[in-house]
């Protein structure tokens, strides 16, 4: 049987997951990639601190170690960032060794750049791992919808700012409680800054993007936005109405032309999207042929990311060449704000001296079309909530602006999507 | 660019799917398979009923033109039924070409079979489409949990009794009721028998067995039960203690041995089983390193049916060489009735010349340890609505024997998957 060895640079969090998969179940690994993986070198800086670890592969601190060995074939890169994760990676590629990596924010980067370096070398660039962890997704778009047509994908790609709207919703928390208490179960790192402002989800949908209709998108062209503004008066709210607000990332394909966007949502409460708790991912796709489908699973963590890299390195070992990951590539134009249309939810604050009067005045100056209309009197003022007919983000924040011209504030804007 | 030239058996409801996709995605599919599908013979009965596809196919009546034909590379198989697909499939193998097919009584009877021919013969079977038509878990439990240990398999894979239990649950209809609003939507057959004695379940979880273990199982050698005796009041029973009656085929690894049954089981109302309404079909997997995942969509249908065929012929189109569909292969034993223990719902009825004092005592002098115990009378007699601690379908036998001695019926001893 013929045996191909595995590189690994890092042995963190995902790293460490890698090589206990390799190492636990390789008697099916070997029967389903038709050859055996043999754990070859790790690249760590601090060996001491991975002695058990050397009993199963052998520790080196020296990139070059890995890239100019010729027996590795395969190598996973498992350390993150940019730097050196893409010098590492461009190198690999032109030792004309195949990589599998978790890292979103690279691929999300330097995806086009990378994968064309692959394909020049021969080589392959896998990276079902950096989006949604443990769900397959990657695969499953560039596999089983490779003769299908697909019109949206929607989905819950951050496990930390999920599992801090399902404290908001399930214990009433603020935002500030959700987070620490997050941090301090693991599911929030130290900065969470990349987590709660969107972006970390950006970069998945960039990825999604990619994989559902082919088209190379980067953060900067398209809205996303986190959850540090949402407020319990909001997730309570949504919830006397019906929906849940979920951090939500949708690329959708209208008229030719792509949308995508990151943004607090109202899900209805009898959706699946609705059911996804906690640190768990799911994606919901809908296209012409199987019409909706949904893929559920862990966002991260250790195994199950690591089992979406090992899926990787069977798919390349098992290949008789090494193959393209994505083979779709339709560049498609940018929906324009005005152009896309949803149903909001939106949370008006008239402070102390305004009238609830001036709400209603406005909401009919402004000819919103309104699908619900509740008045709540507090401390802080009157309240209007509304839920709309479709409207554009364009109408959506021209009519924000209006409202502060009268001393009427906008606390929350949010899509519903049904 | 290089062209296969593509067979059909059949054209009915799955067949013209197949053809549709093939016609209306060609831009897609060509770029994500490699090469230009074409659709060339379809072997029809009646060539009269399908002039509108003559103009994208030849049609012919004779299978040999198929057959012999060797710029066929890849055929559809979309007849259904044993005899003659098997006939057809097994020729069609000998002749050097790939077949795909959604012919899950044909692969749960004499899958095996067709796979070494397949391979004998150098060429592929896949049948994607042939457990929960339009969900690609076959692919994803081939590729994604490769390198992971399964442990347990949960489905609702019969979108037919699926459909039925949703209108008794939410309709409160009873079984023949649901079931004739079932035939007159066309989400039921003529003759059902299939579907509502959970054969067809049963016979999906031949292929999810094979698929999640590698071990191969007939659907002779273990339980399989339907939902004809499901009464409307035991859905309301098991509504009124949180939980949903589906018909659930489940597929688990236990102490080295394998434990297959499809049966009517009560799953949490907050489940994502339970979310899963109508003709819907879903499939949940329990494995050690990615914990929990789901998969949800279409059970059956045209299009969904056709698109998993579809990604069939694209995966056989873009391999360097024809590939096994599943490499997994090891024969584990199964469990015996004894071995396997879940929580159960039972509901016990005296006559009316029967005390509840009879229930009580036969609760009491069976040992039976339950979690939950109400008493309800009416017209019919006395009932116990009962849940158990985890106990072996030996034992529940055991029970029920005991229960007639003493002129108890027990009217429906369903499993509890929490």
């Amino acid at each position: 049987m013929r045996t191909i060895k595995v590189g690994l640079l890092g042995l963190g969090t995902v790293g460490s997951g890698v090589l206990r998969i390799l190492t636990n179940n390789q008697a099916k690994i070997t029967q389903t990639a038709g050859c055996q993986l043999e754990p070859a070198k790790a690249l760590v800086r601090n060996p001491a601190k991975h002695a058990a670890a050397a009993e199963q592969i052998q520790l080196v601190t020296d990139f070059g170690e890995i890239a100019n060995d010729q027996s590795i074939a395969l190598v996973v890169e498992a350390m993150g960032g940019i730097h050196p994760a893409k010098e590492y990676i461009t190198a690999l590629l032109q030792a004309k060794k195949s990589v599998e990596t978790a890292n979103k924010d690279l691929i999300a980067s330097c995806g086009p750049e990378l994968v064309r370096l692959a394909r020049d070398n021969g080589v392959a660039l896998r990276y079902e791992a950096s989006v949604a962890g443990g769900i397959p997704i990657l695969n499953t778009l560039a596999q089983s919808f490779a003769g299908d047509e697909i019109t949206q994908v929607a989905g819950i790609v951050n496990g930390t700012t999920n599992y801090i709207l399902t404290q908001m919703a399930q214990q009433h928390s603020s935002f500030a409680a959700a987070l620490k208490q997050a941090q301090q179960l693991g599911f929030a790192e130290a900065d969470p800054t990349n987590d709660v402002t969107g972006k970390d989800a950006a970069f998945k949908m960039v990825i999604l993007t990619k994989f559902a209709f082919g088209t190379d998108v980067k953060i900067a062209d398209f809205n996303y936005q986190g959850i540090e503004d949402v407020q319990a008066f909001d997730v309570e709210q949504a919830a006397d109405l019906g929906y849940v607000i979920k951090l939500v990332g949708i690329s959708r394909k209208q008229n030719g032309e792509i949308f995508v966007e990151v943004a607090p949502t109202l899900v209805p409460q009898t959706s699946q999207l609705a059911q996804v708790n906690n640190e768990y991912n799911a994606v919901a796709i809908e296209s012409m042929a199987v019409g909706r489908s949904f893929f559920y699973g862990p966002g991260a963590g250790s195994l199950p990311t690591a089992n979406s890299i090992v899926s990787d390195l069977i798919a390349e070992a098992s290949a008789a060449h090494p193959t393209s990951f994505n083979k779709l590539d339709c560049q498609l134009p940018l929906a324009g704000p005005a152009e896309v249309v949803d149903p909001y939810y939106l949370s008006l604050l008239a402070g102390t001296k305004t009238t609830e009067l001036a709400l209603a005045q406005l909401v009919t100056e402004q000819k919103l079309e309104t699908t619900n209309l509740q008045a709540i009197g507090d401390a802080a003022g009157h309240h209007l909530i509304l839920t709309t007919k479709p409207m554009s983000r364009l109408a959506v924040d021209k009519f924000i602006k209006a409202a502060q011209a009268v001393k009427i504030s906008v606390d929350a804007a949010y899509k519903i999507l049904e």
